[in-house]
């Protein structure tokens, strides 16, 4: 439930979308009809690089229950492009120095911090203070402490807080769950995922260079793989182990290249997994008790391909997967839905990454996991 | 190259295949015309399970070069059911306890051992022993030290050995090492091979008494993953660590149940596998530099499927893959074609199996393996 400050109030007020929630403890699902456009949402972005610029922003222009209002960037030029492009007023427009001064911006409801990785903490914690809704780009950050710090800097501040899974929106990611819940092939037995492409040519991006990513191959595509090893289970892992492949040091002199990990479940099914700047990898093949089923690509942005042991053909209408990202963390906002992707889920993929991390530089020792059901949305 | 001893001699004689290859140093390959019904090499089978009855038998139905000419039983009312169905002679059935006396018999050329995993090393030897060529079932002993023993009695005796490796001899193999020799997807990048099966209702097979089979999934389907690994990549891996998972221990009380490896290679390969007792696979995905291949399944008794990255479906005529090993291996013997699973080939996967048990033992280390080109034919 939100929890109403001056500033939510008064932010609320100005779009004339306060109704009987106030009147008691009614949840604001009651208090809004989301066919009302007036209803939706502002977004603003922070970092305009690739991924604001290919996907997030062209999601926005076809989001039901948000839009594009404002942009964050550090280059001065975008702004101008930005700007015409998407009418974006002046007064929506920031730099990283004067982000701040967002707090006093009623058209923005939502800020999705979209830096390198970081980054993410200090505008995800400057945006909770600012009384904003946070998105965070995934990984949610560089350490577990980074993200506890996120959560409750958007506790303390009474926003709501999401991380940039988009595939948790997407309909086949949905379908696997499924299966997975209703047993359709019976148990999960073993989980296979890849995540990974070949970079090359750029050896000085930011996603190789640690001081921004906090982490190579691992930190980038391993988190897929970490997704789909744990919707492919429906459970937390109880232990990792992880082991480290460099190939081609000369490009990726800062960060892991390659990297496979194995996870045990507390329900007996067994996963493994490879994420790579190296090599392609994109799929996740779930065996069960009674048959299998196969995503491949699994995480690419769409449409994904699916595949079960009867033969069938997954089959579902695409939509970029950005936009029901954001239309799903808008609506959880407006009507007190489901939160498919809560920071939760984040910290624990961090959890996840430094016990890779401490395994590799254990030799490939086990390490055990208590995450209970931190961050699982069933 | 064979080398004639008495009985070889003889043997050949009594065939009426002797040529030129005795006039001077000529490979045997000029000594005949294969299409020569005559020139069909006698096997024994021993051990008449599952493996001889339902597959290798049957397979020797369509083998062009090879005939099923003997048996060798250690169970009394086998004799009379096979002497029937097969029309062998009673002087070529044998039980355990009078092999030895195949040694006399110049109908049989070649002994198929189809015994559990432990007494394989016994029964090769005794077949060079007796002056017979040697088809050892995979895995081909349950020791380094046991494939040793093998591979120098075959030499001593001037016999020809092979491992039961039928995957070899399958035109799906066989384009597989031609993509990565041919680089046509360019170069191999990342090998992920899974083989399993669930096993259930019978915790009394010899394949889960350690005593017999030496160890459990990664004896038995692991040798096709440690295979795929190998022809996926063109190499030998030069390091390997591993995991061992138990979420069935009532069920397997004796030997491993779930294990996942990692290969590294030479060329900058990377591999993963996963074998099991408890979970299905049955898969060869290989990335490339350039595209992908891969089989699924990939080393079933066919027939076998696989696609690659620019879409094509790879199809091959369907014969029994025992049937092609056995004719490639007589055609070995008859013509000094190439060997495609030699000796060296199932010493060299036992040399992985101990390092993955040996990784295990150490909580995942990786073992260092110097294996040069080992048993690796192109």
């Amino acid at each position: 439930m939100k929890h109403f400050t001056r500033r939510s109030f008064s932010s609320l007020a100005t779009k004339g979308i306060l109704g009987s929630a106030l009147l008691g403890n009614l949840p604001m699902a009651n208090a809004f009809t989301l066919s009302d456009k007036n209803k939706k949402l502002g977004i603003a972005l922070v970092g305009l690089g690739s991924y604001s610029t290919y996907q997030l922003a062209p999601s926005l222009q076809e989001t039901e229950h948000c839009y594009l209002a404002g942009i964050v960037t550090g280059t001065k030029e975008k702004e101008s492009i930005w700007k015409e492009k998407y009418n974006i007023p002046k007064q929506s427009i920031y730099n990283y120095d004067n982000f701040d001064a967002i707090v006093k911006n009623d058209t923005i409801d939502i800020v999705y911090v979209a830096l390198p990785n970081s980054m993410h903490a200090d505008f995800c914690i400057r945006a909770a203070k600012a009384g904003k809704h946070v998105i965070c780009e995934k990984p949610m950050a560089v350490s577990v402490a980074e993200c506890d710090a996120i959560i409750n800097a958007c506790n303390e501040n009474n926003v709501k807080l999401s991380v940039g899974y988009r595939m948790q929106s997407d309909p086949y990611t949905k379908e696997v769950k499924k299966f997975v819940k209703e047993k359709t092939f019976g148990d999960v037995l073993f989980v296979s995922s890849d995540a990974g492409y070949i970079s090359k040519g750029n050896p000085d991006q930011w996603r190789l260079n640690k001081k921004l990513s906090g982490g190579g191959a691992l930190m980038n595509m391993g988190v897929y793989a970490i997704q789909t090893s744990i919707y492919g289970t429906g459970q937390n892992p109880i232990s990792v182990s992880a082991q480290e492949f460099s190939t081609r040091p000369d490009y990726f002199k800062d960060t892991d290249e390659t990297i496979t990990a194995q996870f045990k479940f507390e329900n007996g099914a067994v996963a493994h997994m490879m994420t790579s700047h190296n090599a392609n990898g994109n799929r996740l093949k779930v065996h069960c008790s009674d048959g299998w089923f196969q995503l491949d690509p699994a995480h690419s942005y769409g449409p994904i391909s699916g595949i079960t042991s009867n033969g069938n053909i997954l089959e579902f209408p695409h939509k970029r997967q950005q936009a029901l990202q954001m239309d799903d963390f808008s609506k959880h906002i407006l009507t007190g839905s489901k939160n498919i992707a809560p920071g939760e889920m984040g910290k624990r993929d961090m959890i996840i990454v430094e016990a890779i991390y401490k395994s590799i530089s254990e030799g490939g020792k086990e390490q055990k996991l208590s995450l209970g059901n931190l961050g699982v949305v069933s």
